[in-house]
């Protein structure tokens, strides 16, 4: 008997985005589709539990980007990371039921022909929305940009832009487990607050209230600052540049402030980097993704135990990913960004 | 018998410049100095040979300047590294007649008291100006930046800026006999055929004459850039991040383009940073001066296999340093800029 016919709602780009995206750049579409893995095919058809929301997804929004950053395809359900029940497996690794988190798209049902992003679920016992989170893409790339980026020693200064958000707030925590001082920066009061009571943050400032962001960081980082984990580029890191210590390095994850730019703005403060000698370093979670399961196994015990927290902010409905995704460039989401599309 | 006194001409800055340098900005003054070591100091008194003319100095000359880069004092001989002769000594490791190489200054003699980077010339038999060069502080710059800071593997696509002066000759000299493909930037059509047929670089180009660094570049490099060893920071550098490969390596050592403006240029394309998971790394040379007798050994053994050569442009006379000093922002030295003092 043939699998059934279903209407499968999905997101999707219109068109091509320049400048600020808007809710009205994507829409809601509803093709049918066969909750079916073609014959012989290695695929796997899932049900998605919790679509991610994450900043780079805007570089994809753009026309003709660098082929590290393909373009969104118009049409069809924008892809991206999310928490996902198998519904039925062509391949031998995966059964009807398994739990996953990996690469989707924002539909209700996908059909996921690439598994080599595709993880089990180990710890069904946590909420299954925190592998779309911390232990998901953005927890291993604050694991990963931390630890093997930026290299941090017990009593380094560490600064994070972005602080309270997806990456941000995990960075600062496993800063100051490993014995740093931690300031970040975040863009509202209500954030820098629950940097500093929530996450533990020994110093946070609200970067849009700060005339002079140099002289916001000199207040915070006397001494300089020894590790810069950048999300946000621009002028924050023209800034930073020029409190780094001798030795600093920068971690460079993310550049949100610029992803929306016709032109990105020009950093002026380059020549520190000979003078102070300091390293900046790109990186990318996906290099990362050989590193899960030890990565899983640490941050799931950092959970367990209450030594690290992580802030959510979960939208109901496939339907509002438009208003999530445009709502991170506003930094309307306290937390991290997620959109449920179902209960299991 | 006290040591006789003697006129020793010396050329001070004369004021702290702003913009472009001028001769004018620099003095020659001939005070009396007494040619012998204070009783009881281990200092060295030593005749100067050879002044070097490097383009970081006039980071000094303007005030106020980061405490790694210390203004040069008004009225004094401005300090400089060269090559000199041991006149008298209190220091147990130098006697009279010792030719040494290490951080002297712009006179005739010089009282060394910091001894930290004064090293002994091991091979007399080369030219002595050798030692203001490709065997001294430029050559080492060239080395360990190139080995250390940018890790070069053979077949790496490899680009030098101001790939004629005294360190990019050498990076790419290195960088052949290490089996890289190298391409050089210079500010003239002779410069740039001093590359092809006398440096073995395998393509150059004149920037002067490009329309657009982004095109010069995806010309010469069709596969794109492994190592970008920068010594001209500002347009060439964001030019060259358009163009790195994957995983690939700035080696940050000078930023030529960037000193005498008042306000840097700003770098637009860091974003290539994190989407090519590029590694910026600045470095000085004094923290190499550990290595460099190894250094010494290695490059005495190309300049006398010929593997290496170097070319230098000698000035004769002190009076000349201001005039070699500027001359260095309009590119008119061709190869390493010297200042002849005495010949011994």
């Amino acid at each position: 008997m043939a699998a059934p016919e279903v209407g499968n709602k999905r997101v999707t780009l219109k068109r091509h985005v320049t400048g600020f995206p808007t809710e009205d750049d994507m829409e809601l579409l509803t093709p049918t589709a066969r909750l079916a893995v073609p014959p012989g095919s290695t695929a796997v058809m899932v049900k998605n539990l919790y679509l991610s929301c994450d900043p780079y997804m805007r570089r994809r929004m753009t026309k003709h980007q660098e082929p590290s950053y393909p373009e969104f395809v118009l049409g069809e359900a924008i892809p991206t990371f999310g928490v996902s029940k198998v519904v039925e497996s062509g391949h031998p690794d995966y059964k009807a039921g398994d739990l996953v988190w990996g690469m989707t798209a924002c539909e209700e049902y996908t059909l996921i022909t690439k598994l080599g992003s595709v993880f089990k679920i180990n710890h069904p016992e946590l909420p299954l929305s925190y592998y779309a989170g911390v232990l998901g893409m953005p927890g291993l790339t604050a694991y990963a940009g931390f630890f093997n980026v930026a290299k941090p020693k017990k009593g380094d200064y560490v600064f994070v832009s972005a602080a309270s958000g997806a990456v941000g707030q995990l960075v600062g925590q496993l800063a100051k487990i490993t014995g740093c001082y931690v300031v970040g920066s975040a863009g509202s009061d209500e954030k820098v607050n629950l940097l500093k009571t929530k996450f533990g943050f020994d110093e946070a400032f609200n970067y849009k209230k700060e005339q002079n962001l140099n002289a916001a960081l000199k207040r915070c980082f006397q001494e300089g600052i020894d590790i810069y984990f950048d999300n946000v580029g621009g002028a924050m890191l023209d800034a930073a540049l020029l409190n780094m210590r001798l030795h600093g390095r920068v971690a460079m994850c993310g550049m949100i402030s610029q992803y929306n730019l016709e032109r990105p703005e020009g950093v002026h403060n380059l020549a520190c980097v000979v003078t102070k000698r300091i390293c900046i370093e790109g990186f990318r979670v996906m290099e990362y993704f050989g590193t899960y399961c030890k990565f899983e196994e640490e941050m799931v015990g950092h959970l367990k135990e209450g030594s690290i927290i992580y802030m959510e902010d979960v939208v109901e409905g496939l339907e509002n990913v438009p208003a999530a995704l445009v709502g991170l460039f506003y930094g309307r989401n306290i937390g991290k960004q997620l959109v449920a599309v179902a209960h299991e």
